[in-house]
């Protein structure tokens, strides 16, 4: 067996079922390899962006990594956008990155560059294999590695020749590290806090979001009248009936401060202070009030659940939560067109257990509105700020749950970063309707543009905001990826294509003139 | 005026006249003073690898800098792949790259990333501005920077508020240091060895690849017998009738060898010694024979341009070159449409003084050979092996070149990863004919496997290399950006469509069925 063997099957063996890849010569004999070793999918994305953000969609719902394969410093660099949101939204990632042949790198051929230079501001581990015989070692290190603490991205370089040259044997799967316990102090130290009185919110991140967590939280605000709160961007939370509600932050720095106004104390599970997306010309960075005291319950690599489950515990809580969303579908809306009634429609008609994917931007106020209390979803949303995530996170995520109906919420400036996705989606016959909001703007930055200061903009800066001239046809794109794709410019038009997307398998696009 | 605007002047007036820009929040002030200030082109990519791409093209035929605009450390990332190609192809290029607000940095905000860490592998010099009043002089040195040597990349990071606060005036332009005078030793040392009676090779590239610089090795040749050679990909060639005909190095490894067999000195002008692209199993990397010897007349900094010339007068070359191409198009094709006849087609109808980017991969070995004694033409090439390049770069030198058409070569599995170039092109309405040639493969990739000595490669792999599942329309994809596109399966389908292109104006996309 040569090394690429060595290190699939070790892969396999630390449970990595699927390969995201967009290969290179660099990478031949690993590609040929996954043919020589049971187990592992092979998934082609036309774009790395596709390949890194499926990983996340995948790593988030899967909860373990996917591996990527991609070639060398120029294919890593494509796909860092999509990393640097896996890295925020902390999903384990195995990236395979191909290199030259060891002794190749001396001659500076042109596709040489700095792999660990690229690779260093996304990864929580990096290491490039020197050796055929230690690249199955390097593998299971590299799976352990991103599955530390609640989880990062391990970047493995593979320089080809330790790839063709002869192995021994496949590593044996190494102990992850995972969430750490919970901290008793910390218990003791809150509970205390949430006796005070003080005006109280909790503000939660990470696997605690799921429906396990929320109920634990919920219990806690049932005895406490403490608020429960998310971040405006959450890697995943569970949502929709039966799930205890919390409030979303607000995006903009100002409604957010606002917000928060009169929280005294403010505890941290899994969380970070809330700070403001960008800094704006006189307006606060730091959104809590300056004299509110800020605890943490639980660190990111913390066991989130089981400290909001000790905390109800030690409190006292009742065994049943308050806040829990009834299962209330909005009605089917007439009217315009808009991001409320397509979110009424998508409410309506959401089958249980689905994923969304959200990178709607300006218009996923809508659709956020209307699913609070549909059927109980995951929601999957852009922890990074890296456009482009909606799609290929979508396409992973409907690989980790082949039998979860995804429904991908886009803008239709963003949906451009990855449209490539598209294409996979069709490949592999993918369950995802995705609804392209077409405002033929970059909406969000016509607000910011405001918001910044930038008065009285004139027709270049307003131009580079604009995307009317050409339309982009969203409908003849997705066809000529082949994917079912159709248009709706009224509410009825809109509300017959999403039905008919949730009656039927496989990918579909609708294109939704705003 | 505030520091965007001091920068902008301060770009305006050190020459920089064009701005590939896909902006967001950060990016603001500078989108603003686009409209504050005159002289600066704006114009929108929808994707980061178009707008670097774009500055590339732009660079190669302007020989001077576009600048880019990105978004923080992921806009950047974004745009990484053809910066690295770019870097291959010493263009000058200066990115400005938005950042948070200098105070904000430290609340590790969503979109907070390692700018520099990602900005280090393909830029030449790098700087954060730390202050709206130095902003100015800043970009001064990045514009000077960016023109230093053969060129380079100068990437200026630029915090929010280094763009919002208030400064005092533009910068006045540096001089930049460019090509470096002729090295008198070499001219000496070189002219002797040409008289030594050795088997040589003059292998050429950069600035001397015009066809100033050909004529004089085609002086140098006249007088000497020594071969003249360029690069398997060269940034910039100018080809076709009454050039200077040079022997481009073959890609592969093994065939590269060949040919260079027999070769006792090597003089190298703005060339760094032959290797393979990559490293394959028992096949060299080093290419030239063991006992050849080499010898730098001119070093990438070094103007080899002036130094032929010196070293033509110096060893009394004739006036005239040999090899001048003489002006002999192909005739009009007949038989089944494959890249031979796509080149004939091309050689046949291509006007005076058009601009071909080539990314054709398997397929630009045809319309090499037909273009080579067709009308005079300027040819860009991937340079760093980044797949993406060919159809950005086209976007870029139709608007350093709008008089020209521009011809755009493209393998359709490359053509994915920037194909958001074609907006653009419709948006500008660009005078690029892009030909797609569709053989539904990464067929490089197909004769790769084989020579990396993956055997027997099992439905994985091959699968991996296949795009006919599903087939890709690029008719209706390129028509859903705006662009002109037609299909074309036959050799006088594709005749009549590409003289339909060279006869109009604007965009327009050829898939030919290969």
């Amino acid at each position: 067996m040569n090394g690429a063997e060595s290190l699939v099957k070790t892969l396999v063996a630390s449970g990595v079922e699927v390969c995201f890849t967009n290969p290179g010569t660099s990478e031949m004999h690993f590609v040929a390899a996954l043919d020589k070793v049971d187990g592992m999918r092979a998934i082609l994305g036309l774009f790395e962006g596709v390949v890194t953000g499926a990983a996340d969609g995948y790593g988030r719902m899967a909860e373990k990594p996917a591996a990527t394969l991609l070639h060398t410093g120029p294919g890593l660099a494509n796909g860092l956008a999509n990393l640097h949101n896996a890295r925020r939204a902390s999903t384990p990632i195995v990236n395979i990155v191909g290199d030259h042949a060891t002794y190749h790198a001396q001659y500076d051929a042109p596709l040489e560059s700095d792999i660990k230079g690229f690779a260093d501001p996304v990864s929580g581990w990096i290491h490039s294999s020197t050796n055929a015989k230690t690249v199955a070692s390097d593998g299971a290190r590299a799976v352990a590695a991103s599955m530390e603490g609640e989880g990062q991205i391990a970047t493995l370089i593979l320089p080809a020749d330790t790839a063709w040259l002869e192995a021994d044997q496949a590593a044996a799967p190494l102990d992850s590290v995972g969430l750490s316990a919970v901290n008793g102090e910390a218990i003791d130290r809150v509970a205390k806090l949430l006796a005070n009185g003080k005006k109280t919110a909790i503000l939660i991140r990470g696997t605690a979001l799921k429906e396990e967590g929320l109920r634990e939280a919920g219990r806690i605000a049932a005895k406490s009248g403490a608020r429960l709160m998310c971040d405006t961007f959450t890697p995943r939370i569970q949502r929709g009936a039966g799930r205890v509600l919390v409030d979303r932050l607000p995006y903009f720095a100002e409604q957010a401060e606002d917000d928060l106004k009169g929280t005294e104390q403010l505890i941290l599970v899994g969380a970070k202070p809330p700070v403001s997306f960008f800094a704006y010309p006189d307006k606060a960075s730091w959104l809590s009030p300056k004299d509110c005291d800020i605890t943490y319950l639980a660190h990111p690599h913390e066991d989130g659940t089981a400290a909001l489950a000790a905390l109800a515990e030690a409190i006292g809580a009742p065994a049943e939560p308050i806040n829990v969303a009834p299962y209330e579908k909005p009605d089917m809306p007439t009217g315009p067109l808009d991001q409320f009634t397509i979110g009424q429609v998508i409410g309506h008609l959401l089958p249980d257990n689905a994923i969304i994917t959200d990178e709607a931007a300006t218009s996923s106020l809508g659709p956020a509105i209307a699913t609070a209390t549909a059927a109980p979803h995951d929601h999957l949303s852009l922890t990074g700020g890296a456009i482009g995530m909606g799609l290929p996170v979508a396409t992973g995520a409907a690989v980790a749950a082949p039998d979860r109906k995804v429904v991908c919420l886009h803008g239709d400036g963003g949906a451009m970063y990855t449209v490539q996705s598209l294409w996979t989606q069709a490949r592999e016959n993918l369950d995802v309707t995705t609804v392209i909001f077409a405002n033929h703007s970059y909406a969000i930055l016509n607000v910011e543009l405001a918001r910044v200061g930038a008065i009285d903009p004139g027709p270049k800066a307003l131009s580079s905001l604009d995307l009317h001239n050409p339309e982009i046809n969203w409908t003849q794109l997705g066809q000529s990826m082949g994917v079912n794709a159709m248009r709706a410019e009224t509410t009825e038009e809109f509300a017959k294509c999403f039905a008919a997307c949730m009656n039927e398998k496989g990918p579909h696009l609708i294109e939704a003139i705003i």
